[in-house]
């Protein structure tokens, strides 16, 4: 296919008008498909079903004779602990198990850190004048939205294949003692599925901070979300951060929401022991403690980290060939116009796309009034504020596959229709 | 029994040998007996098995064809959201369901009004140069420990058998602008178990206070938990506040910690629709959604509020026993001696008790050294400093019946040693 700015006007008019009405035709079959959000699909739900009934009345107590159903266990049970701290490569005692949701973790530690400040000696930052957070952009708005809630001033980093740029990340922190800390999802990132290499995270837990206090928020939220048999070594963001004599650099956060259930799965966070304590001192003071059947649930669910990993494969047969309906309709419509570049992730939940500037809003809304709904464009950098408005956000993972293939011959036409709109017309 | 006080150093020498010989049994025996918190006995939580196993695959969806097992809903099912709004006699508007545990939910609306304030428009209370709060003592200590964490300086306040000394709590708001609020617990009060009357809830929802921004935490824990056929009518706060004209003031909480189980129950708030719409929004910047499964699960076990109603009627099958074995103890080691008074509660998880002051840290060591952990003294009030060093706060429901015997038995010698030794001789 000819690149867009290669035709003419005739040409352009003539592909026009031919995309104008299939565009119609879309607008006359009235869709009404939801793909805004990274959500599993009732098929993956399904997988864990036999979380409901894993437990009856003889399966209420830890090995060590906690009763699970009653208060206590602020940090979770062991059997959870010994089980997800293999799943994030951590020590059981750098692991606090949790409810249903990593990010009330990362909300709760950012609360704790305005209010408390992230260690006893360092100041509350919210008695500080200014914060600021890097954020790797694109990246996950919900990371977003807590540093706007607490006025926290974002810091857009450029995220490369690799992870965040480095240089520019390093050259910030170095100098501005207001910058606490930096978002980072380091495998299969939301949304570029950018894996960090260990250059990325070696210099991240090494670098010099001006900020005593300075954190990395580490979200492995798709740890074991391969799509297929690729399986990329992420260096251990803790462990890198011990080697560089910075153990306390990191808060690790990870959860099975898109392992069993995405509303009632479990959340947890890790970091250095002394991280971690102070971290249970606060919490106890939140709660008595987390729902430890829950947590008894997925232990007997899983068994073992090899348990996990099966498990995962499973969904990598549902979701994988939605990836790649997506990746063969983005081709078929978009591939060699030059107007559209798009990520081939291995894992994780998102396809990225960059649009030419200034067209994704248009294309979003235009997507919209046709039955398909996108990722607000903008979500994906801080402040909703996508600099260049180009980058649209594909969650494949929800609507099933025939839904999927027209949502993307769709998407594929207005992008087409607004890149001749504004930019080559 | 003749009065301790009457009675001539030969026979108070006398007692003391022959209780001393009973304590030296005791401390023979060597018990080991934890009645430091009100926590269900495992017979309490068998009655909620039915919860275990009462979803299958067939039950994941809610009426409006949700899925409980996906991301979303962040104010809770609308099920859930009925039953519950009937149990705290609010409308399904005012209510947000959450996850585990109420304390969390208490816990998170201070983290909020000390950063955003509890209205957009009142300033956030870290701001303050000083924030204080009127606790009702002897109260909750997770209540108080809330409030040290955060520097809010407490205020204790004269609890009697029909709530808070209003006269006190009126004189105190009025006057002074950096008292924010006050800790409740209406109905069967932790420890104490006094019934808050109309006219003290009609007194808290209208008073004039200083602060503009003033509210209640009001803590409905125990709601349903009768030990016995007496029915006591609470006037709900939220209605008594809008009654009052002051719609906003209150946040309520409630859990079905002590109805099915403490770790692995739900936890729900309420407040006037202002209030919750904002709560709402806050939520949604720290979690995707509640565990909607848990939240189905209770909703199909006990379907109604009359469901609940006769499930608690178990539980005070359960619990009822200890409570009486304690009385009966108390009035067989201390009746008539005039050196402790105690509660005879309808409801809730506690009985208070009170001794000669200056002597219920002893009394706790002595129990501790003999076996028995009792809840520490001084735990029933801000800063866990009793004044008079007088109160001790009994939990009957863990252990079993006979522990129960033989711990009142015991604590009956400690109080009349102590009794003798401090004050009397």
């Amino acid at each position: 296919m000819k690149k867009f700015s290669e035709l003419d006007a005739t040409e352009l008019a003539q592909i026009r008008g031919s995309l104008m009405q299939r565009y119609r035709a879309f607008q006359a079959q009235a869709m009404n498909l939801d793909m805004t959000r990274g959500k599993p699909c009732p098929e993956q739900l399904d997988l864990s079903l036999g979380l409901l009934t894993c437990l009856d009345k003889t399966d209420i107590l830890t090995a060590s004779g906690t009763d699970c159903r009653n208060y206590g266990g602020v940090d979770g049970i062991p059997e959870a602990k010994n089980l997800f701290a293999q799943y994030l490569e951590v020590d059981p005692e750098e692991i606090i198990i949790g409810g249903n949701s990593s990010l009330t973790m990362m909300h709760d530690t950012f609360m704790r850190a305005m209010l408390k400040g992230v260690e006893p000696q360092t100041p509350p930052w919210v008695q500080l004048p200014e914060v600021k957070f890097l954020c790797p952009s694109p990246g996950y708005d919900r990371h977003f939205f807590i540093c706007e809630y607490l006025g926290i001033k974002m810091i857009p980093v450029k995220m490369n294949a690799e992870g965040p740029d480095m240089d520019q990340v390093e050259t910030l922190v170095a100098s501005d003692e207001s910058i606490k800390g930096i978002w980072c999802v380091p495998l299969y990132s939301n949304p570029t599925a950018a894996v960090y290499s260990d250059t990325v995270i070696d210099r991240l837990a090494s670098m010099k901070t001006r900020a005593k206090d300075f954190r990395i928020f580490c979200d492995n939220a798709y740890a074991v979300h391969h799509l297929d048999s690729y399986r990329p070594k992420v260096k251990n963001m803790l462990a890198a951060c011990k080697q560089a004599g910075n153990p306390d650099r990191v808060f690790l956060f990870g959860s099975t929401s898109k392992i069993t259930f995405a509303g009632a799965g479990i959340a947890m966070m890790a970091g250095s022991k002394k991280t971690m304590a102070r971290a249970r001192k606060q919490i106890n003071i939140q709660t008595i403690g987390p729902d430890k059947l829950n947590q008894l649930r997925h232990v007997k669910f899983f068994k073992t980290t090899a348990g996990i990993k099966t498990h995962m494969a499973k969904h990598a047969a549902i979701i994988k060939p939605k990836f790649d309906a997506i990746l063969s309709g983005l081709e078929k419509e978009l591939g060699g116009k030059q107007i559209a570049w798009w990520t081939r992730p291995k894992g994780g939940y998102f396809i990225s796309l960059d649009i030419l500037p200034g067209c994704a809003t248009a294309v979003v809304r235009m997507a919209a009034e046709a039955g398909v709904k996108l990722t607000p464009a903008g979500s994906t950098f801080p402040y909703g504020k996508d600099p260049d408005d180009c980058n649209i956000r594909l969650a494949p993972t929800f609507p099933d596959l025939e839904d999927i293939r027209s949502a993307i011959e769709l998407v594929g036409i207005c992008i087409q229709l607004v890149s001749i709109e504004r930019n080559v017309a």
